[in-house]
């Protein structure tokens, strides 16, 4: 059997230790499978006195991890230290200058410097490139990465949508089994450690958005472009949004969804949005519950493929890095990984400007909270008419909702975007708006 | 950029015009992801003068294919030819012979003689090996065998289950829309092409166990073993099962599920049965409906991996096809495909007797077609009572079903499976019993 693949592992959170417990637990079928062992030699974390679950006495223990990356006895580096930038990014870019092969489970790193990244691992070790691999960045220990990269690399990829983050799947499911509002099960979702302190990050769906990126760098061959993911998170959705929602057929799900579409001057332009969709229930998402992750990949021959599982936790993320690893090991010895991290090289990836989405056509709904007095619903309507937007249904509650308000809901018929934004522009700052309405688009099955 | 990938494709079929049409319509992003050109130099089927809608001007033709394999100007052959014994076996050999790689869509084939062509894989130019991928034999376009083998590599698989024959998916979600019986759906299916002339081998469940068998043998490192897959198909299934189970909170479909139990000699040993089940609507089988398959892998660090998607058609399959090509492209100008055929060498597959399931605890749903007279019900469930399988639900019908006859159902409590073989056996000869009882296992949410 050939020589061990010897690895540093740099940071020992839950997912670190998760690594460590998955090479201990599953050790002789890892060596089975990547036809060598994947050995652990070093280690380094901010903290070397935490107790994590885990036996680190078998490791040298590195106070110095960018220095750790450096060791000619190491010959894979698995970043787990997080943040977009700082020691991870410095660790990151001297394992790859060291020629050794990196693998991170660092969303925020990937979709911010994942092209800087991949650049270095294609030029290093003389031209003849490291690996760079990132699985557990999506959708935790779904091989989606690898389902697009290589699964579905013989299809022009029509069109990406997933649910790609647990704690706003959680939260929506919530609300839809239990009627309540999203600050009351935000609230018992961090209790019970579903969602972070601070959950910004999460509800807003910036944590969506870096995944959605690297998932349509790879699927459209783009250049990869966080900046340009519009991103709108789940704080406005009600329980009566949620109910409304049922009753005409659909759940409501945070949904990154990604598109080529062609310009005026002929250019490919990338549309790339994170927000709360209507999806019916014949749609494979609808049926995308809890804290689980998925992601829809259409392509021009193998139709629609789903790819769905946990999308966080310390044992699915272990279990996408490890599959890395082998990876890594499977093909090491025999001159380097298969091909580059984004399925093309960087300098083949194709920069395109954001697509400008006014022109969709799409059917949404639109949900008003408003000011119980006549002449409301003709003000509303009216404006609709002016934006030439088409109402297929109008539903103004008798009875205010939980929140104390009295709720306008509407679906549209098909139509271009930019007629809802200008209806709403005609009713920005009337009187009769009690707070921003709330457009959410509708998913066809 | 590299030499060109030169393909030789026998069989010529709608898949194989599929793989055709497929490499000229994604030819630019087919050769950006794979490294190089993957290029069609020789073709070889029955029937030159058949048209199948694409050009084969472009392409030698040669009339003896196994001929073509060993032609010095083709790196890797692609056989569609189909059988599981013949032709395309001959072909195969001879491919891997000459140290080219193979890529098939061929199941009955890889089902049978997988472990054969494999390790003459292993033993090809020299030693070296050739790369044997076969991706489409299994869900069509849905990239399951690389989800398992490299995807959830890092995992011990707990069980697999998977809905991997179209035909008698779309047979079912038919007959559970239309509240029609299994004989009146065939005959439409068949006349709109859903189904086979003869369409034994799909609905017996033989298709749907060669998949099984291909995914337990990677998933499990198990030598594959389609001899022992036990297969029941959907015949038996009547409408009034499926609204029975529908009222249950139950549908039904073709599952073939597959895991490894402990014998009492500490040896494992290996379940592998295809059989129509009760699936529950939390289960995420329970939405895959129409000719759509999907697997469901347990690792025990990934939790459940759900692969969903199109099952078979020239497109999916021509994408599963094409996607083996790229990995070969790939990687084999670095000295070919990373990792053996079925995850581990054959030589480290472990033999593994069939298991014994009559241990196994499961619910049963038990249909019976009854005698209308009195004493029927009291000799059911005396012998219910007498093999000691706990009832938890009973309903026998008042009127006759569709086809006339009177139907009583059961559902039972969780007890070993031998108690249900007991009971059928004491009712077996019964006059009560019109009709040979049907047994479906309830999957566990």
């Amino acid at each position: 059997m050939a020589e061990p693949l010897r690895i540093a592992l740099a940071g020992l959170g839950t997912v670190g230790a998760g690594v460590i417990r998955l090479l201990a637990a599953n050790a002789a079928l890892v060596r089975a499978r990547a036809g060598r062992e994947i050995r652990v030699v070093a280690v380094s974390a901010r903290d070397r006195t935490r107790d994590r679950g885990v036996d680190l006495g078998p490791f040298d223990w590195c106070d110095d991890m960018t220095a750790m990356a450096a060791r000619p006895d190491i010959d894979a580096v698995v970043e787990m230290v997080g943040g977009a930038d700082g020691p991870a990014l410095t660790l990151a870019k001297a394992a790859i200058r060291e020629g050794k092969a990196l693998v991170t489970a660092n969303k925020a790193m990937i979709a911010r410097h994942g092209l800087e990244l991949a650049e270095a691992a294609e030029a290093a070790n003389g031209g003849r490139g490291v690996a760079l691999k990132f699985e557990a960045t999506v959708a935790g220990g779904i091989p989606v990465i690898k389902g697009l990269r290589e699964g579905a690399a013989a299809n022009a990829i029509v069109r990406v949508q997933g649910i790609l983050n647990g704690t706003c799947n959680f939260i929506l499911t919530a609300m839809e089994e239990s009627g309540r509002d999203f600050a009351e099960v935000l609230a018992e979702a961090q209790a019970r450690g579903f969602a972070e302190a601070d959950p910004s990050f999460d509800i807003e769906g910036i944590d969506a958005g870096h995944k959605l990126a690297i998932l349509a760098a790879i699927a459209f061959g783009a250049r990869l472009d966080f900046a340009h993911v519009s991103c709108v998170g789940i704080a406005a959705v009600r329980a009566a949004d949620i109910a409304r929602a049922r009753d005409l057929g659909f759940v409501i799900r945070l949904v990154g969804a990604a598109d080529v579409e062609q310009g005026a001057d002929g250019a490919p332009r990338l549309l790339q949005r994170v927000r709360p969709c209507l999806v019916p229930r014949a749609h494979p998402l609808a049926h995308v519950d809890g804290a689980t992750n998925a992601v829809v990949a259409e392509g021009n021959f193998s139709g629609r493929l789903l790819f769905q599982g946990a999308g966080a936790g310390d044992g699915p993320t272990a279990s996408a890095v490890v599959a890395d690893l082998i990876d890594i090991a499977r093909s090491a010895g025999k001159g380097g990984e298969a091909g580059p991290a984004f399925s093309v090289p960087v300098g083949q990836l194709v920069a395109m400007a954001p697509a400008e989405p006014g022109d969709r056509r799409e059917r949404s709904y639109i949900r008003m909270t408003v000011a119980d007095r006549p002449g409301v619903l003709a003000e509303i309507t009216a404006a609709m008419r002016d934006a030439e937007v088409s109402i297929e249904s109008l539903i103004q509650q008798g009875q205010p909702d939980v929140a104390g308000d009295v709720l306008v809901a509407m679906v549209t018929h098909e139509g271009p975007e930019r007629c809802v934004e200008e209806a709403l522009r005609l009713l920005d700052g009337s009187p009769s708006l009690t707070a921003p309405p709330l457009v959410m688009p509708i998913l066809e099955a």
